[in-house]
């Protein structure tokens, strides 16, 4: 039966030469020649069996594409440009080395759309679920890095794209909004940006607290929502509007700006006031408290 | 219940400010000035519960230190100063807060003490074991890094010192070779180097591999053997021999040197002559197999 270091030879000869890379997958760990004159924005997120992905229902080429698009995904929402990746994999004990390689082949087509490489990683079995992990190393390359922490009171909030409903499968198959987060970076549009992942009543909330602790009015009939939030109301009785403020995984780009943006779906307003609202078309205002699911420890 | 932005909340409270870190966890990514003449080595390696600890023996603190302290065991590998990391946790859930930080809490000291800082992560709870990865980014500062492809036909063979048994115990509570690594590249010591996670018997052969298909023979009576493998030999009547070559998670390093090395354990050669040989001290030969474990997919 082939082992793990098999695996890593198959990964090895699927390398492909860059600019950045002077020692790739099979040392210790990869050699990057840093350009000059960049920052470097490194994180890291990670994918597990039955909480942001099903392997009874997902094939493992959609789960690897998955891992890597949330880390382009965190990548769009700094204005930066993808690099490089490095991933872990731990596999249940017996699965075999095509669903490895269908998953390492998700994460290196998702990767390869921004011309991001995988230069090292870690492979293990285990009595275990799942879980799989892709660290990302970004370039600012000629753009500042946009932060949490840069929203002004007088701010306008602004969507890239309808929300809501992502579960019914678009949380699988979503683009990462790289090009236009850098876009918006270099218009001026961005002063604080995030991506959605955790739904926008959360994710406001996070801009808000970053930026010293500062309110926001969001209006509920600005709020852009997606179709599939529609179809999870005619599931779920949960209404269409509540789908998009709190479902989380839309991976679109939540930003503030200073003057009136260039582009994206305005929503709602930053204010020195405290407290994050939904101010509905009647003038009501009720509290916009995250509904999104949280991990509890 | 405390949930996993209270978590990241005191991730954040237990930072300290670093020249090389302009934003650190909070944001979607960590941005960091990288020093213009640096190399960055990065990689990273995880921890699986029942494959590299076991949850219910090893206290939470001693787990985090282990995936931190892997990972700067390759740095060390490489000759590279370790800089920064990222983690990643997967907690099965309800372990509680207290158990995380402590995880949290191993990873921090141990990255401390090489001046190491987490610099931003991923934590999520689930139905399944406790996972952890560490990616981590070390730089050249100085020392051109050492990869495991340097050797040549003629280089002794040394490790850093005695091997075997780590299961009794040291597979948790090793010391990182991070400062030898650095004074042997500076030396002109290691001209091929990795650190002995998976057993000298099949971590030469990755460096006889890589660096161009080469052979070795080990003289049996020069390997350094660890008390810990006399231990085990007492315990599973494997020789403490066969612990040395094979067992694994020393994480001494193994390096190869063109002329005679200043440091370390002279224990064989390099050779044109292909095959990996235990050459024992009435000359006999047989060829030296791993039978360290490897992950079956």
């Amino acid at each position: 039966m082939p082992g793990e270091f098999d695996f890593i030879e198959w990964i090895r000869s699927q390398q492909r030469p860059s600019h950045l890379v002077n020692t790739g997958v099979g040392d210790d760990l990869a050699v990057l020649k840093w350009p000059k004159d960049d920052l470097l924005i490194a994180g890291v997120d990670q994918v597990l069996d039955g909480v942001h992905f099903d392997s009874k229902m997902h094939p493992p080429r959609a789960i690897g594409r998955k891992v890597m698009n949330r880390n382009l995904s965190d990548c769009a929402a700094m204005a930066s440009l993808p690099a490089a990746a490095v991933a872990t994999v731990a596999l249940p004990r017996g699965v075999g080395h095509d669903y490895a390689k269908q998953l390492f082949l998700g994460m290196k087509e998702a990767g390869e759309v921004f011309d991001c490489a995988i230069v090292g990683g870690d492979t293990g079995s285990w009595d275990g679920k799942l879980a799989m992990t892709v660290t990302i190393l970004g370039r600012s390359a000629g753009v500042q890095p946009v932060l949490r922490s840069g929203a002004k009171a007088g701010d306008g909030i602004y969507v890239s794209g309808p929300l809501g409903g992502s579960i019914l499968g678009r949380h699988m198959t979503f683009s990462p909004r790289v090009d236009l987060g850098r876009e918006l970076a270099k218009r001026g549009d961005a002063a604080a940006m995030i991506d959605l992942s955790d739904g926008l009543s959360r994710d406001l909330r996070h801009i808000c607290r970053l930026s010293g602790n500062l309110g926001a009015v969001v209006y509920a009939d600005r709020v852009p929502i997606h179709d599939d939030a529609q179809a999870a109301f005619r599931l779920d009785h949960v209404s269409p509007l509540d789908h998009a403020l709190n479902d989380g995984e839309d991976y679109e780009l939540l930003y503030t700006c200073r003057n009136v943006a260039t582009m994206g779906i305005y929503i709602g307003d930053i204010s020195s006031a405290p407290g994050i609202w939904l101010q509905h078309a009647d003038g009501k205002r009720e509290p916009l408290e995250p509904k999104a699911w949280e991990h509890l420890l």
